[in-house]
């Protein structure tokens, strides 16, 4: 699935919730769901690790799309099959 | 773009990096491309909102290269048309 889909698919099932709690309560939620995948990061369940990347990933596209914002076009802008900072691919960076 | 094929394009760039630098340190890299994103959010300057969404994307899926989990395949085990709690789309959650 592209993920301007995945974008749109979101916004079908929770603009009006997302849109209600706004931009501030949304990017909360966003932080819980990352400290969440931190906390299974560090066990052994990788059904549960996996739930928690596709909470990040959800939530990620909620909060683009109450800000207006292509998360698609967003990414592919700065990340375009090669490094933003060194442009080359991959990356050389020496940092 | 798909979100898998976004997935390999981070793992073409950054995969050695990502994999040396470990998972804890990327996903404190994670967690800081958030932080600075709610940095960003309370600005007006919508470019640089968009690269910090990028930046999101990109480090999750730099942790789940090396995790070895399909973003894509996680994100629509989850959430595949309907909300996973009521079952419904759009979601009629009433918490």
């Amino acid at each position: 699935m592209q993920i301007h889909e995945f974008q749109a698919m979101m916004k079908h099932l929770y603009f009006k919730r997302d849109s209600e709690r706004g931009i501030q309560g949304t990017y909360n939620w966003l932080v819980d769901e990352v400290a969440e995948l931190g906390e299974e990061l560090k066990g052994t369940d990788r059904e549960a690790t996996e739930k928690e990347f596709a909470d990040v990933i959800a939530w990620l596209s909620s909060l683009a799309n109450i800000m207006g914002i292509d998360l698609e076009s967003a990414a592919l802008n700065k990340y375009n099959y090669k490094c933003p900072k060194c442009q080359h691919s991959p990356c050389q960076c020496t940092f």
